[in-house]
């Protein structure tokens, strides 16, 4: 009664079931993921050794997300979300650069967690404009290398517009001059090693130190989970801090959370055994599918175009010349949509709730409104 | 089928319901907190535009919680837990200290989330030594304020002890010497307002700007959830770091997730609703009796003393005299008993999963392991 009391309160809130969400990069977890995180809600591998079996279970799935990402080796943490994540490896580099590397190179297009890590861990963002392709541009990435260079940070499908950084040049860039390299691949980590002919971004790369992936957006887990994966011990260890008293024996700590959630581990392990290489290969291949069809549609309205060709199933609808994407956005909205609002275009995000069903309804709604501008 | 297997692999893992966890600061959380946590899994407060009525029901819990702490302007947020929370309240006093300001005065027995946020924000611990009550000695906490005093912490319920620093005599040193003032009340935060004569720690001490208190411990909610508390907007403010692009809007983002469980959320509002300060206060005087009776048992016992007299439900049991603590410790540990170790003492945690009939089981071994040291 109380929970519907409360489910009544909050009903004016969007609801992944309700379709209305095109612009999110979470979804509705996968049922077993669900069911998997309600039987383990109280577990907490911040105290390993109350949950040895748990803690083993985790380097399973980082071990696995290793395999994926061409390092068996692979080490890391199930935490919080990419921006934890992400802020763990910037951590990791600032401990290893020297006091004075305190730049990082990184895309205009990068995720906001990188601005909220310079600000915490005290280093500045160099940020390099980006191609006509929205990938950003290796040459000016070299140019701004210099002693101060702490780490460079590429992207593996960027927020806005969902686009692969050129990784493998940034490896090599990393190799010829020792610095730090660091791969975002919240979204597109999910995606990309299913894709046919996707983007390498991963440890096959020498350059490459730290990935972070997201089980709670394309990994079709639970929030609170995101991974940061280190290439090997001395990576990971550049955070340590030792944790003496709890009921299960010591132990040490690298992430920014103490307790932590048992739930989200087994939920990510769970619905990545269970969907396996083939299951999330179809899973993509179907959003991915519905973004092609979803290009042609909005291509076929004259005064709409796409921003950039989608590498992922991330849409950026702009004008294709006189409509004020602005004004569409603000009326779309006011039809109940929820999508995104960047610079000059409305961001689409094709994630597995969404159905072709609703892209028509909003399709329909958007040529309305288009014609109505 | 699936999670049952997954269940059997984890049957070796202790569970708060198997009543072997004697030395954990988190519980089994409400029966209300749990299936409310269930319904809204999906939910992302990341996004406050897609779920305004839950951002709305966030700000309501922290008004609730502000107006125990004796302040109603109180602003803040639900996060992953009390190290978040340490590190957020640290990053705010940061960014509000100037350049040279970059050492924190903290008691000795301080939670390690201080170590972590010490390394992260590139400030220095000053650790201060304890007095025989173990709380801070706030003569040299006097003593170490200088020019280069970027905060004093004080600690409401060490994870130690449970004993609470003279929050009030720090609070005088932090308006004499105007300097940030935080208090990790983790632990302590829902516990102390429901004792009779609780210590007071709250902003009703003009010192005091922020307070970290977790629902996951003794507020019986969800894992992850901490709460960091703002006295007002100034402190708050002194992270914001824009996010332009999401799918309800522009919004601005002070917590180190970006992505954030809405769930956490609306379970800590439930059991908190439906608890009430009655609820919280029954709950606290049950587990404060049991604790009274505990540590008479263990005075009982010659070779055993307790470390301090508690004021939290927090026990440490020590050598009266001859008896190894450590052996003790181990022996203890291969009965079965998940308890934690301190450097001369066995802390137990007396919280509301712990029955009186699991307490007797652990004394009668106990005894039966002291008799054969």
């Amino acid at each position: 009664m109380k929970v519907l009391k409360l489910q009544r309160r909050l009903s004016g809130d969007h609801d992944f079931k309700g379709h209305t969400i095109l612009g999110s990069m979470c979804t509705e977890p996968h049922h077993l993921a669900k069911r998997t995180y309600r039987r383990f809600l109280s577990t907490n591998v911040g105290d390993p050794g109350l949950f040895p079996n748990l803690v083993a279970l985790e380097q399973e799935y980082i071990t696995g997300l290793g395999i994926l990402l061409s390092n068996p080796e692979a080490i890391g943490s199930v935490v919080s979300g990419g921006s934890e994540a992400n802020t763990l490896a910037m951590w990791s580099a600032r401990n290893l650069a020297s006091p004075e590397q305190r730049e990082v190179i990184i895309a205009e297009t990068h995720h906001f967690s990188f601005d909220k890590a310079a600000d915490l861990l005290g280093f500045k963002l160099i940020k390099i404009p980006v191609d006509k392709n929205h990938k950003v541009d290796v040459h000016l990435v070299e140019t701004a290398i210099n002693n101060n260079t702490m780490a460079i940070v590429g992207i593996a499908g960027t927020t806005g517009t969902g686009v692969c950084d050129p990784i493998s040049e940034l490896s090599d860039l990393a190799i010829k001059y020792d610095v730090y390299l660091h791969v975002d691949a919240a979204f597109g980590g999910f995606v990309f090693p299913f894709l046919d002919n996707g983007p390498i971004f991963d440890f096959s790369l020498p350059g490459v130190k730290s990935i972070t992936m997201d089980p709670h957006k394309m990994g079709r887990a639970v929030i609170q989970s995101g991974c940061i994966i280190y290439r090997n011990q001395v990576v990971a260890n550049a955070v340590q801090i030792p944790v003496t008293y709890l009921s299960g024996g010591h132990a040490t700590n690298n992430t920014i959370m103490g307790t932590r959630s048992g739930a989200s581990i087994a939920a990510a392990w769970m619905v990545y055994n269970y969907l396996g290489f083939s299951g999330y290969k179809k899973g993509v291949s179907k959003v991915m599918n519905l973004t092609k069809w979803f290009v042609d549609q909005i291509e076929s309205i004259p005064e709409l175009d796409i921003i950039v060709k989608p590498e992922l199933n991330i849409v950026g609808i702009c004008s294709s010349g006189d409509v004020d994407i602005k004004s569409i956005l603000s009326d779309i909205r006011e039809k109940g949509w929820a999508v995104s609002e960047w610079s000059n275009y409305i961001r689409i995000v094709i994630m597995p709730h969404v159905t072709k069903g609703s892209l028509k309804k909003f399709l329909k709604d958007l040529k309305m409104i288009v014609k109505n501008n």
